[in-house]
C-alpha cells in the first residue's frame, strides 16, 4: 500500500495527527535513564549510545498508542558515527515492530547520481540477517535546493517502494525567512516556487492513493502561519508535515490551515515538548505521557471536521 | 592553523588546485579490485565495503603526490550505514595519514540545534583510541537553504577546530537552474543572495588568514560558468570548490573566473574522471595517474598568474 494511505490510515486507527520526533539529547536526558546530569560524560560514546535505547526504547512503547508516526532525526544519531547510524536502523526497526510509522529526518540532497545513492542507502530495505534487526523508515526529508534533477532519484526510490517523501517547502526556524521568504520577480515567494514546481511533478503522474493524497509530501514549518494558506492552495494533494510545535512557539490553531475541510492531510511534530517536558520532580513516563495527551487536546479542536 | 592557510599552502607545495573526489561507486571499480563486474553481489555490504577500502586506500596512495585535497562524498559511504559510515572515518584517517587535507561532502543543513549536532559529529574530533583509528574531515560542505541561523553553529564549529566550511551557492547539475538561478525582484538570482548574505557574515569578523582568505568558501559549480565571475565578485574572500570538472562537462578554461589575479582561491574537483578513466583494458593505476597528469597539465595554463 502507498505511504500516503497508509499514514491517512493510521491517523485514522489512532485518531491522531500528532507525529513524535525522536531528537535524542544526552543532556536533556531523564536522570533515571541517564543518572545525573552533572556526571555524565558526553566523550563516552558507547554509553551515550546505550542510555538512547534505553530512552528511546522506552519513548517508543509509550507514544505507540496514540500516535500514528515518529520521526527520527538523523543528526543526533550521526553524531556517535556508526554506533549511531547502527542505533538509528536499530531502534526504526523497534518502532515499525510497535506498528508504528517512522520519517527519517535526514534532509538529504546532492546531484542526481548522488541522491541516487543517499534514496537506495535511506530508504532502501534491509536484506538477509539484517533484516530481523534494523530497518530503513517508511518516508524521508529531502532539501530541494539542488533542483528537480536532484530530487527525482528519491521519487523513484521512494515511490518503487511505496515509501514517502517530504519535502523542504518553507522550515519552522526563524531564519527560514533570509532565502525562502524573498520575494521573486514574478511576486511568488522563493518558497512557493518550490511548492509550485513541486506539485507540477505531483500531477504529472497522478499517483494518488485511496484518500486523494500523493506519498509526495511537503515540510511546512508550523510557526509560519503566514504561508500556511498559500501553500495549502498551491499544493492541495500532499501531506504536510509541520515542524515547531512546543518548544519552537507553534500551537494547534496554528496548524489549522494546513488541513482540510475534513480534518486531513497534515501531521504535526513535536520533539522537545514531548521528549523533554519541564516536570517538577514527577515520574518522566507520566510526564511525557501527559504531554502526548495535551497536544492531542489541543490539536483536536482543529482537525475534527 | 586555520583551514584556508593550509589549504592554500598545501596548493603551493603540491603545484595544483586539484580536488580528488572520492566517490566510490561498485558497479565502476576495476576488476582488478572487486572482480568481474556480471559477478558482483551489491547486496553483500561486507564484500562491497573491503572492496571500497581497497580501491580507496589505492587511490590515495596514487594521488597524494600530485594533490592538496580530497574530497569524500558521504552519500555513497552512508549507502552501506553503519559499516559505511565507520568506512568513511577510516579512509579520511588514512588520507589524513598521507598528508591529505580532506573535505566531507555531506550538504548538511538543518535548524540551529540539530545543526549543531551535524556540526560535532562531522567535524569534531575523535577522542582516545578513537583516534588512532579515525578522523574527521578539515572541511564540510553545507546547505544554506534554512537560513544563517542554521548554519551558524556549523561557523562556530569548524572556526573553534580550525576547520573549514563550503557553502553551497550554485551548484552544478543542470537543475540548479530550477531554484538557483530563479531572479528575485531586486533583480539579483536567488545564488547571488546567498553569496551576498555569505560574504556579509565573513565580513562581520574578518577571520582572514595569511593568504588573505576566509575558511568559509563556498561551492560553485564548474559548470556554470555565467554566474562566476559574479560570484567571485561578491565573495572576495571565499576559497572556491568548483565540482563539475570531466564527468558533467566543465574543462580548465571554464573555471579560470574563479581564480584570483594571483591563480589562488579556488580548487577544482573531479570524480569520476579520476577514479575510473576510460582505460582500453591498460593498468587502471596508471590510468588513474595518467588522469591526474591531463587534469593538472589543463588547469596549470590558468591558474599560474
Amino acid at each position: 500500500m502507498n505511504f500516503a494511505d497508509r499514514l491517512l490510515d493510521a491517523i485514522a486507527e489512532k485518531g491522531s495527527s500528532i507525529c513524535v520526533g525522536i531528537d535524542p539529547m544526552y543532556d536533556a536526558l531523564p536522570d533515571a535513564i541517564a543518572g545525573e546530569k552533572s556526571k555524565r560524560d558526553v566523550n563516552d560514546a558507547g554509553k551515550v549510545i546505550d542510555h538512547y535505547y534505553a530512552f528511546i526504547t522506552e519513548v517508543l512503547n509509550l507514544v505507540a498508542p496514540y500516535v500514528p508516526i515518529v520521526k527520527f532525526q538523523s543528526a543526533y544519531f550521526e553524531q556517535y558515527h556508526s554506533d549511531g547510524v547502527d542505533a538509528y536502523y536499530s531502534l526504526i526497526h523497534e518502532a515499525k515492530q510497535l506498528g508504528l510509522l517512522v520519517i527519517g529526518d535526514a534532509k538529504r540532497g546532492d546531484i542526481g547520481s548522488t541522491s541516487a545513492a543517499y534514496a537506495a542507502g535511506h530508504l532502501g530495505d534491509f536484506t538477509g540477517d539484517d533484516s530481523d534487526e534494523y530497518s530503513s523508515p517508511d518516508a524521508l526529508t529531502i532539501n530541494p535546493m539542488l533542483g528537480m534533477d536532484a530530487i527525482e532519484p528519491f521519487v523513484s526510490t521512494a515511490l518503487s517502494l511505496d515509501k514517502g517523501l517530504f519535502v523542504l517547502v518553507r522550515t519552522s526556524n526563524p531564519g527560514s525567512k533570509d532565502f525562502q521568504d524573498v520575494k521573486l520577480d514574478d511576486g511568488r515567494s522563493w518558497s512557493e516556487l518550490v511548492a509550485d514546481t513541486l506539485s507540477t511533478r505531483i500531477e504529472s503522474d497522478k499517483q494518488y492513493g485511496r484518500h486523494g493524497f500523493s506519498s509526495l509530501g511537503a515540510v511546512v514549518g508550523a510557526t509560519q502561519t503566514h504561508t500556511m494558506v498559500s501553500m495549502r492552495k498551491r499544493l492541495p494533494k500532499s501531506i504536510f508535515l509541520l515542524p515547531g510545535y512546543g518548544t519552537q512557539g507553534a500551537t494547534g490553531e496554528m496548524t489549522k490551515a494546513a488541513f482540510d475541510a475534513n480534518g486531513k492531510g497534515a501531521i504535526v511534530s513535536a520533539s522537545r515538548s514531548i521528549l523533554y517536558p519541564n516536570s517538577t520532580g514527577g515520574d518522566w513516563r507520566e510526564a511525557i505521557e501527559s504531554a502526548v495527551h495535551a497536544m492531542r487536546a489541543d490539536l483536536e479542536q482543529f482537525t475534527k471536521a
